[in-house]
Order: structure tokens, then sequence, then C-alpha cells
């Protein structure tokens, strides 16, 4: 079979899940997942079992981010085989119980898809974050959600980055999908971020559903931002930083950023221009939870990948 | 001597102080105070000493709102006066400390006086917030600062409000003055909102100078928002929030809600509209730290202050 004429096929997604407080002052998640738990209505599809999920409670309850250590980097090999449950993190040991109820990770039995929703502070929009770029259902999915919400957008950030790729709750499934919805203000629920993240996962359900029937999908393109690299705020030689993102990046998630351009200004008002070679995306600028990862911005580059046909098996 | 021709005279402000980080989480205050710590060439004035103070250091450290309890709402009779230190929660000790450095509160000895700056997430752009609606010395300063900068805009927030009014972090000094930028996430600094409060601060220190140096301010007027309201979000019977800020409501800080505006979005779609009996101006419109206190927004109304010339003793 050639393979501009070859079709993916996947077994049924029986299974799906959707994370809220995966991140516990991420209050679009936090309120939906929160909702659906009471009524299910809204997220039933035929012959799907669709189960929303608080991932982290206790951050949930206190409204911060996490309590120990950060969930959504707690889904390596090494933390979900190590034993001693009692002098673990609290995250730790809530990733062992999600990775028993949902997967193993990367065993037969996990969770067909995982939805995992979150916010920033950055001025992202709607984007959908993707894995791996020969995930042809999550390509296919994301593709069918882009057509779906037109002419509203949602842009796909591709992080297969291998220093910068990091191991999500959603990465338990067999499909994962994160959902970043921006800006909106941790602990802070504003009803454009809500609705927007609400539109998203219905067109996603709506996918499944179809994919479950039989539809065929033909092949497609879907253009995605690459994870290239972090950039942190420049810093003194303590360690603190002396610069701020500069007033003409602020906010301007997935616009191009050339040699030379303004990236920093200084307390004392001087510009700190980007160096690099060509022309990049940054996004996740400024956001509030990556001061402490020691990122300003991550850089993007554009590319389009081939989804392949994708039907049921 | 009749009350249009009086004058209101005050001795010399000799000792100023700019606390930042009452709230560990307010960027732009923590990060202004510190560069001014290092380095206070900016905030030097003839005759006047000028301290730049960290006021919740440890929430500064963990980016928090505060450790134990809201320092900003520390300094009552009755914490200011509690012995006991060791059983004490963080903020009301530091509290203690603060009153004994810069007060003691209601004292003649107390600072001059202080200005305490705060961001909030809320749309609310520069705002100063007055205490006394017969402070003449602050009407003078916020009536100078409103000159100097225009055409940029300061508002100015009234609030004596018998019962929401609170003990404020620079209630200690004898003329305190609030400053809250934004809009701005927790843990979030922005060019443009950090610019803006420095801004302020300048001319602010720049009144204090030429009073000092005997200037004399004639009558004027100043528009003030008083506090008349706090308004929570819709809930449950077990407590639980049902609904969200209206998508009309959101970021319209300062503009006249009318009776059937719309105020809140439930989850189901319904919106609630405004029953009050008249024009109201809300403002802290949807700040994250206030979901806490049972607080979307709270409503002011319009009001014009009459302040009398000034001059020093
Ligand atoms: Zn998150
Ligand atoms: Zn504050």
């Amino acid at each position: 079979m050639s393979s501009h004429s070859s079709t993916a096929r996947f077994a049924e997604a029986r299974r799906v899940a959707i994370f809220g407080g995966t991140h516990g002052n991420e209050m679009s998640g936090v309120t939906l997942v929160n909702l659906w738990m009471k009524n299910s209505t809204e997220i039933r599809r035929k012959g799907v079992e669709v189960k929303p999920f608080i991932t982290n409670p206790k951050a949930v309850e206190k409204c911060t981010r996490y309590v120990d250590t950060d969930l959504n980097r707690a889904f390596t090999p090494e933390n979900l085989s190590t034993m001693g449950e009692h002098d673990l993190p609290y995250e730790v040991h809530r990733a062992q119980e999600i990775n028993k109820i949902f997967g193993p990770k990367g065993s037969p039995e996990a969770y067909d898809v995982i939805f995992d929703l979150h916010n920033t502070t950055s001025n992202m929009g709607c984007t959908l974050i993707l894995e791996s770029s020969k995930d042809h259902f999550n390509l296919q999915m994301m593709n069918h959600i882009q057509k779906a919400i037109a002419p509203a957008s949602c842009l796909v950030l591709l992080n297969e980055h291998p220093l910068l790729k990091y191991s999500t709750s959603r990465s338990v499934a067999k499909h994962p999908v994160g959902l970043e919805v921006g800006p909106q203000p941790q602990g802070v629920l504003r009803s454009n971020i809500f609705e927007a993240m609400r539109v998203i996962l219905k067109h996603a359900l709506d996918f499944i559903e179809l994919f479950n029937e039989g539809m065929e999908f033909p092949p497609c393109t879907v253009e995605v931002f690459r994870v290239s690299e972090r950039v942190d705020y420049p810093r003194d030689a303590n360690g603190n930083i002396i610069a701020m993102v500069h007033p003409n990046l602020q906010d301007c998630d997935w616009e191009p950023l050339n040699p030379g351009d303004p990236m920093f200004q200084t307390f004392d008002g001087k510009t700190i221009h980007y160096q690099g070679s060509g022309t990049v995306y940054p996004t996740f600028i400024n956001e509030a939870a990556y001061y402490e990862k020691q990122q300003a911005f991550v850089t993007t580059r554009r590319e389009t990948l081939v989804a392949s046909a994708l039907r049921k098996a």
C-alpha cells in the first residue's frame, strides 16, 4: 500500500477521561469537571464512557498549582514504579493512583483518550497540545476541532522536544490531549475562557462519537507549532530577574519574533533584542507558573504535519 | 474664618514609607521595593526620609498572598495589642513589628505617609485608595498626581464604609495611601503595570517635596468612587458558586451598572441582572483574591469631594 493511500486504523475509543485540576488554581477545568461530575448530560456520547475527574483535589481545595510538586511533571517511569507510599510527595502518590485508574501508562489497558484541561496567564487563546507528531488519531481530532470552531481558532502546540517534553498527567492515555486556554489569571474564572474550553470539549467528544460510529476521515494536514527552545528571563549573578517581557512581545503569543526584535526590557529601561538565527513563534509568554521553571517563554517553529486517513479497525 | 478660605496646615512630611509585598504575589510592588532597597536614587527627595520596605517577606518568598492570614486586614487594635508572640499567626506578629517601626498607629510618632503598593487581577487601571474623605493632605496629593499624569488617568477609590473598611498595613501612617494597579495576574510582572505604578510614585514623592518646600496648594475638587456594597457570586445551598461575572460586566470596572443590566451568567447559560435601585460603578470585578472573601465585585457611587487649600504649618 503506498503511503498516500494508507489509512490509520485504531480500535474504538470506548474509554475517555476529562481531567480538571491537574493544576489546582486553573479554574476553567476545575469548574467544568466539577459540573460534569454532578451532571454528565453534556459530555455523554453513544458507546463511550466519559469520565470527568479531578486529578489534584488537595491543590484544588487550596487553590494552588500543587501541594508538594507539579503533578503535570510527575508521571515519570521512576515515580510510577517507586514504592514506599508514606514518604512520597503528595503528587507522586497521586500520580500512582491515577496511573492505576486510567493506565497503566503504555499498556493496552490504558484509557483511549485523556483530555487535560489547563489555563494559562499567557495570551495563547485556545491551544491543543499534542505529544507526538505520529499520533494520527489526535491529528485528525485536532483537525476536526479546528474546522468545527472556525472562524474561531485553536492552534496546535507540538511538544516532543527531547529535553523540554515532560511527563504529563494525560500521558497515561493512549492518546493524550492537552488543552490550554488563556489568558486567565490563576484563581479566576472568566466566562469567555470557560465557554471557549467547553466548546472545544464538545467538538472533541463529537469526533470520538463519529469515529466510533465508523466515519472515515480523509487524509489532512495540520499546522503545528513545534516547541523549540526555552528562554529564561535575564538574571543577575544572584539569579534575580533583572528584566521584564518587552511590551512589544507581551501578549503576542504565536506572532513571529525575528532576530533583532525587542524581547525584554530591563528595570532601568534598556531593551534586550532577540538574537536567534531565524523567525520563531513564542508562546507561553509571561506565564505565571513558569517563573519558577526559569522560563519567560518558549519558542516554536511552524510546521505542517500530514495526518493519514483514519477509521476504526 | 469662612470655610471657603480655610487652609489645612500640616507639619512637613519628613518620614515616608513605601510598602511592597503586603500581598506576596503582587509583583509590581515587590519588584519596585526590592529595586529601591538596592538603589534609592529614584525615590530620594530633599528633606524626606523615604523608606522602601517589604512588609510580608515570607509571603513574597513563597509568592503567595499571605502565609497564615491576610496582612492587609491585620492592623486591628486587638491584633496590635495582643501579647503572646509564640502562638500568633505570622501576619499578626508581623503587623506588630510593622506597627513598632512605622507607628504606633494613631500616635504622633507614626510615619507621615505610607504608600502601599498592590496589584489586582481586575481591569481597574491605576487606582489610589483613600481611607478618609477628610484627609485634605491626601486629597491634594491625589489631585496633584491626577494632573501630573494626565492624559493618563488614575481614579480615587474612597473606602470609609463602616463595615467594608478594613485595617490595612498603611493605616499605621498619618496619611495612608493605597495604590492598586491592574489588570495583572498574581505572580506575574507586566511591564506596562510596573511602569504605571512607578510613574505614580514619582509624582506622589514630588508632591511631598513641593509641600515640604512650602508650596501652597489652592482648594480643589476630587472625584472619588465611594465603596457602597459588596456583591457576592450567586451560590447554591452548599455555598458553591453557580455563576460567573457576565461577559458584559467583566473588565468593565468603573463603568456604570444600571438596574436591569447583566451582572452574572450561570453555568447553564442564564443571565442574572443587577437589581439595585440606581446607577453604581462596580470595581474589583472578578479579583482573584476576593473569591475567598465572598466578593465578586464592590459597587461604588461617584461623589465630588472638596479639598481645602493646603500648606505646611
Ligand atoms: Zn496547567
Ligand atoms: Zn493586594
